[in-house]
Formats: C-alpha cells, sequence, structure tokens
C-alpha cells in the first residue's frame, strides 16, 4: 500500500448532488482484490455529453470505443473499470469493451452504443471480462440518484493514493446549478488534448455542441497544463454530462449565464488537474512553473513544459537545491525563440538570474527557504516584451517514482 | 565518491599516439579538489580542424567563443576546464573565457582566437579564473609530443564515473593513419547536433572542409542518437583536429581514402557515445532501441527516443520487468504515422506484441532472462512497410540518478 502523498488536501471535499445521475460502485476483482473496480454512472433522459480523449496513436480498445460512443451523440452511462488498461489487446479487447457496454446497456434499458467505456492500469493483458461481467447488479436507473462521491472517486483508482472530487454551485435565474466531478491520475500523467480519467456531471441544461466547447477549452487550461512524467496514456478520457434538470438553458460561452457556467467548469478542472499533479508518482512538492513575454502562448507553454518535464529540474528540486542553471538549461533546450540577454529566472519571486547571469547578491536564503516547502514557483521572463504567457503544473522527481514504477506490474 | 558504473568497459583502451599533438593536464582547483580538472591540447603548424556545437539557445560562454574560433578556421590549441561550465554567467563569464583562451595562446606563442575553450560542470556560477590561470605552465609545445591519455581523458570529467577513449588505425598507401580521441558524458545527455564534450586528433592530411562534413554526419549517426535523460547541455561540444602528418591528402568523403577514413571516425564517435551511455548517470542497463518501418530515418528517430526518454519505459527496465505495453505508450504518443494494427515490437529478439495485440504463447521466460541481463534490445516495426529507420541508445533511470542529480550542487 502507498502511502498517502504529502501534497494530499485534507480531507475528500464536500460534492453536491446532480440531479439525474445514479452512481454505482462494484467489486469485480479482475486485478484488485478487496476494493472496488467498477464504476457505473447512469444518467437521466435528455441529458447531453461531451467528451475529449487522448491523441495518442495507440489508443486502448475502450478510447476506441468511446469515441464511437461520442459521435452518435446519445450516450447516457458510462462504466470504468480499474486494474487493466485494455490496451494494445487487439480484436479481443475491442469485443470485452462492447460486451461489459453491451451488458451495462442492459441494465439501464439503454442501447450498447449509448454506453461510454474507459479502463485504466496495465497495458497489454486482456481483461478477464466474466469477472466484470459476473460483477453486475440486476438493474439500474438513474433516478435512484444514488451518490457515495468518495466511493465512486475511490472505485476508478490505480496508483494513486487519494481519491479527487471538486464540486460547485452557481446561481442561474434564481435556481441552483450544480457541477460536480472526480478524476484520477498518478503517472503517465503527460495529457495531450484530454486527461487521464475524469469524469463531470451538471444537471444544467445544455447544448451538447456549446458543451463540447467548454470541454475543450477548460481542458486545454487545465489537463492540458500538467505533466508528472512526460508519458502520454494510451487511455486519456474526459467527460462530460448534463442532466438539464436545473437552470435556464445555456446555448453559447459568451452568453451571461454561458460565462458563468464555463467559469466555473473551468475552475473545476484546474482544481481536479491540480489534483492528479498533488497525487503524482513520487510527489513531495508541488511545481508551478510560469513562463511570459514569449512570442505567443503555444510558445511559452512549451517552454514551460520543457522546465516542468526536465528530469534535471526534478530532481534539483527534490534534493532542495536551487540549481537554477538546470532552469536555464530547460529553457534553452526548448528550441522555441527568447532572447538570452534579457532573460528573468525568479524562484520563489525572487529574481535570481537576469540578462544572462545570476543577479549579484540576491537573497540566496529566501530562495532555499522556499525550496524547502511544499510549494515552489518558478517564473522565467523570455525576454522577448511579447504577451506570450502559460502556466503549467508538475511535480519533483524522486526515489518514489522510481520505487512505485521499476515495480508496478509484477 | 561515485561507484564505477557497471556497464563500465573492463579497462582503458589502448590510445595509438598522434603525431604532431602534445596533450598537458593540470590541477587548478577551481572546483575539485586533488584531481586534474584542466587539459590543454597543443597541435602542430598546418593542422586542420572541424567542430560541432549544441544547438541550445542558452549555450554557455565558452560555447560562444568556440564558434568564433571555428568561424576563423585557424585553431591550433584547446583547453577544457571541468568543474564550473560558465554558462549563464553574463559579460563577465564571457571576459573570463576569454582570458583562459589569451593565456593558453600566449604558452604556445598563438593568437587568441587560435585557441577553442569548453568547460563543463555547474551552471551560474562565475568561474575562479584567477585559479585556472595561475595552474597554466610557463610554456607548450605541440612537439613534445607529450600524450597521457588515461590523464587526458580523466581530467575533463564532472559526474563520469570512467574515462572514456577510443582509437583507431588505417593504412592508407600504405602509411598508418590514426585518429585517438576522448569524450566525457553522464548527465544532461541527449546532444542536439552535437555531443556532450568530444575531442578527437588525427594525424591525417585533410582539408577542413571535408572534415567538417564527415563530422557532421559521423555526429548525427553517434552523438545524436544517445540519450541520458532528455536533458541538452548547454556546453555540447565536439572537436577533431588534423595534424597532417600522415598518410595521403583527403579531399572527399567519397574517395576510396576517405570513405575508409569516414568509417573509422563513425565507428569511433559511436564507440565514445556508447561509453557515454554506459556512464549514463545511475545506468544500470544499456539499452539499444531500434525502430524500423517508419516514414523515414527522421520519423524512426523521433519514435526511437520517445521510447528512450520515457521515464515509464526506463523505470520497467530499471526494475527488470518487461513491461512491453509502456513501450507501445511511447511510440503512441510521438506523433509519427504508424500503423497500429500492424506494428510489432520485440525485446531481446522475441516478437511480443504484434498487430496490435500480445502474441499468445511467446517465450516470456526468455524476455525475463533477457532483462535480467546488462544489455536489452528493443525492436519496434511501425508496421507501415517504409524504409525508415533508427537506433537510438540510452540507459535505464535508477534510484542512482535521483540521488546523483538531487544532491549535484550543493
Amino acid at each position: 500500500m502507498l502511502k498517502v502523498s504529502p501534497l494530499a488536501p485534507q480531507c475528500f471535499p464536500d460534492v453536491k448532488p446532480v440531479s439525474g445521475l445514479s452512481l454505482t460502485v462494484l467489486r469485480s476483482e479482475e486485478r484488485y482484490k478487496s476494493r472496488n473496480d467498477v464504476l457505473i454512472a447512469v444518467l437521466s433522459e435528455g441529458t447531453t455529453s461531451a467528451a475529449v480523449f487522448t491523441c495518442s496513436l495507440t489508443p486502448g480498445a475502450p478510447v476506441i470505443w468511446s469515441r464511437e460512443v461520442h459521435a452518435l451523440n446519445t450516450a447516457r452511462a458510462m462504466i470504468v473499470t480499474a486494474g487493466n488498461a485494455n490496451v494494445c489487446t487487439g480484436k479481443q479487447g475491442q469485443a470485452n469493451t462492447q460486451a461489459i457496454a453491451a451488458a451495462t446497456a442492459k441494465l439501464g434499458g439503454l442501447k450498447t452504443k449509448q454506453v461510454f467505456v474507459s479502463s485504466t492500469g496495465v497495458i497489454g493483458e486482456q481483461l478477464d471480462v466474466k469477472r466484470i461481467l459476473d460483477s453486475l447488479p440486476a438493474h439500474l436507473n438513474p433516478e435512484f440518484e444514488q451518490q457515495d462521491w468518495l466511493a465512486s472517486a475511490s472505485a476508478i483508482l490505480t496508483t494513486d493514493t487519494f481519491a479527487k472530487a471538486s464540486s460547485a454551485s452557481i446561481e442561474l435565474w434564481g435556481e441552483m446549478v450544480t457541477i460536480s466531478g472526480i478524476a484520477k491520475g498518478s503517472g503517465m500523467i503527460e495529457p495531450n488534448m484530454a486527461t487521464m480519467l475524469s469524469y463531470i456531471f451538471t444537471d444544467a441544461r445544455i447544448d451538447s455542441d456549446t458543451l463540447q466547447l467548454m470541454l475543450n477549452k477548460a481542458v486545454d487550461k487545465s489537463f492540458n497544463c500538467i505533466t508528472v512524467d512526460s508519458d502520454t496514456s494510451t487511455s486519456d478520457t474526459c467527460l462530460v454530462f448534463a442532466t438539464g434538470r436545473a437552470g435556464p438553458p445555456i446555448s453559447a460561452i459568451d452568453s451571461s449565464d454561458g460565462g458563468l457556467f464555463y467559469a466555473t467548469l473551468e475552475k473545476l478542472t484546474m482544481d481536479l488537474a491540480q489534483q492528479v499533479i498533488r497525487d503524482g508518482e513520487g510527489a513531495q512538492k508541488f511545481i508551478t512553473v510560469k513562463v511570459s513575454g514569449a512570442t505567443s502562448d503555444q510558445a511559452a507553454k512549451i517552454i514551460a513544459k520543457c522546465i516542468a518535464n526536465s528530469p534535471l529540474v526534478k530532481t534539483a528540486i527534490a534534493g532542495e537545491d536551487a540549481n537554477w542553471g538546470r532552469i536555464v538549461m530547460a529553457v534553452g533546450k526548448a528550441g522555441q525563440a527568447i532572447n538570452f540577454e534579457a532573460l528573468r529566472v525568479s524562484m520563489g519571486g525572487v529574481v535570481i538570474a537576469e540578462g544572462d547571469g545570476p543577479v549579484e547578491g540576491y537573497d540566496e536564503a529566501l530562495v532555499q527557504a522556499h525550496i524547502e516547502g511544499r510549494y515552489v514557483d518558478i517564473d522565467v521572463d523570455v525576454g522577448l516584451g511579447e504577451n506570450g504567457h502559460a502556466t503549467i503544473w508538475t511535480c519533483d522527481l524522486t526515489h518514489g517514482y522510481i520505487e512505485i514504477n521499476a515495480d508496478y506490474r509484477s
């Protein structure tokens, strides 16, 4: 059993219920014994949805399946299984995913292609699908509105050390609208146009096109701005369901209701994404990398990711060594335009280097105290005087990462 | 003191002398105490040279200086200092490099701009240049032909655990022509169009244009095909000097003499590059990643580097876990064209996955025995039936890497 990350939140958050949603957790013992490892969500009629998946060119069978479900735009349920990712498992893997979808659909009186499927865990092994099918209950009804959020967020975990959830309510036209979501992720985290696994539910009334637009934008600001180890998962999936049970119709991101809803969604995805970093494999420090002064936001993001992914930067921070030269190295290898002679590097708000050399007499003790804390801030101005900027969240690289990953499968 | 890498060669190789070259090692105590930390090479009149430097956009002062020396094409000496890389040190750093070049030039009766300078070690600290200048001898003459190769290869090391050299002789027109070289490198190794530090000397008669062409080509096949940790150094430098004391004039890579000389040079750079991997920080295993069937050699190289740089692949191998699913993951994130349904993954020559799924009944015991050895071979055919292929050498990611890098500067 892994020790809980020192960056874990004090307690599981208060997650508000979402009308028209029922969550069920099950124990299949497909891989993990003595814990729940299956989560099913069933949603009421009229629910809309949006989805983002991994850009990996070797996606898992569940991702291939869920893309088809998404294209039909009639999804009413999802099932998530933990322990085996069902990736690189060929035709058999695809048949297994479809069998899981079919069985889940039957329980809710739905069509097979109305059920999203996600699986997470080891790559390259066939699922013991019988165990999963045998664990399913006889019937599921979204109107039960059974919602044990801690159990649900826990059922989808693999190497994670704590359950991740976030929730918010806003008032629209005098009615409360709620968004509640869960996520999992700890290693193989550099989501590319998607996240590890995250499922968000709202009772808002919102058409699927608008919801998709909002999800794309929010993911780009949140899940696509985190990295634990530069490895992109084959299973990355982020789903949002809107049951339409509360509030006025939302049909545009730039309406006042739409703007408020979007801002809330973005905040929630950021919270979930940051929780993934807090649970980064072996993480002891939460690192925020801000890059500014670049030619574009995209250029700033590439530079910030180069810093956040550098093993030498990450190990220096693990060792509480403010070795800022490694930050300069990472900026140099990013291949994006910079003005080296006006480059500014700060840690914990203290400017350490400016104009391609160290700042004489900068307060090294202050920087040292900062880096000995749990939260480390790196700010780099690349000196071009342009507006491009980006923020990336990451964690340090410690012995814990090696321990977890040198002996995960066996 | 670091333990010698288990991948180190049994002994330092027999390095053949190069006519017209004198090597001098010195002890400046600039950073390291009780060891030689300065190497000077002086070459006879008529020497030609070629050079390749880091593509980093934050290069060190010695790289900026040496580019100018290279452009003038009259170099006759080089000085390498170990312990402090003199990077991100602004105008003062540049003045320090120039002072070192000037003092070295004086000893050999040369002009300042005839002296290449390299420095390796910590980034962002000013050199104690006085110590280096004070350590210099009164006079240097290439005709002394003093060549202690082990001492020379040792004087340029930082976190390396063994001295790296390679040497070869070929017969051209009845005369022996020799190439002998040294290298250093252990961490911050993903050279980009250059290597960490490597200095190669030959007595061949070869014009600088032809030499440069050969060096570019050899570096692309050797130093640009290795990675320890995906971090590109700000100091990467590879120099070749040809004193012209032996053999016939070589003026083209495609002549028979030129072809033989080039083949020998390429083999030598490959040997040195692989020695850098054998001394990768914390390395316990030497990994060869071959990718074939890609649309181009460049595409194959990108995919092979994605595998070689993946922390999850590297930690799995450290743990002797043949977790080939992570290899598939790394292929998937590379962003290069593949045919997932015809992808073939082998380890130790055993085909493990083929056609997007595991091969039924493959010999897992054989793969396990292979991964428990010191040398691990990963072969991936991306299934497109094209000719693009590449080989990349890397090492595993172990606790040793964390130990070395979480406490390097302090």
